[in-house]
């Protein structure tokens, strides 16, 4: 039982209108692994500078994490300044240096090409599937992606879809890559080029996601003070692929269990800056959030009372 | 068993990327209307000009819809002029004649006066009142207003607010209304001016709704042919008040179902032009949509074995 994530390790420095964060651990790979941590062994595949903090690979270690797929190279760490607006489901990015990941090249130690479960990062879709390739057997595998390489490698990214089980993307993104704005069309699309699973994310409105023939919805976490969005969606897929690992079969059941955990550590990433709000989250804090959402969403069927009074009414 | 409904009746003229629709039947009391009248009598309360079509009136005949507080003045009906873009949450509107509708006062027919569901639609918070007023003993009230009136008479629509059961607005309007950016925050200052219920309608993505302290939310029906997103709200108010108009117990399962059924009607509407969607809905789709919305949004109970491998995982 082991997952294994590839995506970028950052210092994260971020404004919104509810604080500040300077140089803060972030990137998909932490945010990811951090979530998925809940639920099984991670295996976590990046590039750090000498600067990364030592606190960042303590915090990872205490956690389990197997860090033997992470690679620290002369130079920086990456750095990302962003900055939100109200809208929080929107960054502004301010800064990119992409210091020691401008030259990241992912290469698996041996005991990490039998991981089942795998998630590509929005990194270079090349490199997506070179990790992807070094994997012996997968169970199930995803990725995540940007309008950055949807601009400058719609090929190259067309062809990883082709080639993992599930795709999780934000709304905006499947509607660039697809060309269509009407989501259902676009995650249609998607699937037919080859993944059983399209996970359209929607920030404060929730996901919906697309698995065989069956679509479902789950609503945000009512969450009343929103901090910082930053690696809602990584903490998402954390939250996703670490439950799918613990599952026996791979079935609709227990994919749509798997979007509400990713729902939950989602709402915990968004309460504080950084990965403070997602170090939060425990069984019993998950568990509680997991009965809400089902309270929140719950549909009871119509009364037959009201029925019988309906037909009358026509 | 009546509701009644106080709004525009509308020629509406509207382009959007699939279509266009020329001087069609519109406006909020048709739309609200056409969909509370799937399940109990409306009142309408109304004005149109000379030039309104006579099939217009036969087809809300047609539905049993009482139409004794439709007031025909000299001059023309309501127009409105609008487009859409591919996003469709938003109307961009290009021209308004009032015309009739300027002068508008709401007076109501003796038989209306004991009407148990009022809805006011988004007419000035004056007049809203003034309808208010006439009702001898309403047992659910509920209003609708927009940007115009929260930018012009807020005070009076505050005063308005204070003595409905239930506020059914849009999302940006409740941010407008209370500075407030967080919905869940919005909402809470709503409720505590002294509506027990706030819905909150967020377009394709579905809504949320506050009822006493519970939160609730209903995602959009998922509509792979979104051709004319006007009516939508006014639809979502007319089977919202339709189904609470055949309950017994205005409870909380009442009012959730109650904004199943809102959406439901609100997905026949954005399926065409004009009411051309509306007015196909019937019980069986109605309930075919109801069955699809319970899977779309259904939460299963987390798996036991899932639970104990997520204990071992920590």
């Amino acid at each position: 039982m082991a997952t294994l994530v590839v995506g970028s390790i950052a210092l994260d420095t971020v404004e919104t209108p509810f604080g500040r964060a300077e140089e803060a651990l972030g990137g998909t790979a932490v945010y990811f692994s951090l979530a998925a941590s809940l639920f099984t062994t991670v295996q976590m595949v990046g590039v750090v500078g000498e600067d990364f903090p030592a606190e960042g690979v303590e915090l990872l270690r205490s956690r389990s994490i197997d860090l033997s797929g992470l690679q620290t190279q002369t130079g920086q760490t990456f750095r990302w300044v962003g900055e939100y607006d109200y809208d929080m489901n929107t960054a502004h990015t301010l800064d990119t240096r992409l210091n020691v990941f401008e030259m990241f090249h992912p290469t698996l130690p041996a005991g990490y090409r039998d991981a089942r479960f795998v998630f590509l990062g929005n990194i270079d879709p090349v490199l997506q599937l070179e990790v992807l390739t070094q994997i012996t057997k997968p169970r199930f595998t995803a990725l995540d992606t940007m309008n950055f390489w949807i601009q400058r490698k719609k090929a190259e990214l067309t062809e990883v879809i082709r080639h993992v089980d599930a795709v999780l993307i934000n709304e905006t993104e499947i509607r660039e890559y697809t060309g269509r704005y009407n989501v259902m069309r676009a995650a249609e699309e998607v699937q037919a080029l080859g993944p059983r699973c399209v996970v359209v994310k929607r920030g404060e409105y929730g996901s919906l996601m697309f698995f065989d023939d069956h679509i479902s919805a789950v609503p945000a976490y009512p969450t009343f003070d929103v901090k910082d969005t930053t690696g809602a969606g990584d903490s998402f897929a954390g939250g996703f692929m670490g439950y799918l690992d613990t599952c026996d079969d791979l079935d609709e059941i227990e994919v749509r269990r798997a979007a509400v955990y990713g729902t939950i550590l989602a709402s915990f990433a968004v309460e504080d800056f950084s990965i403070n709000g997602l170090t939060r989250a425990d069984q019993d804090s998950m568990t509680s959030r997991y009965t809400r959402l089902q309270d929140l969403a719950r549909i009871d069927r119509p009364a037959v009372a009201g029925q019988q009074l309906i037909i009358e009414g026509v």
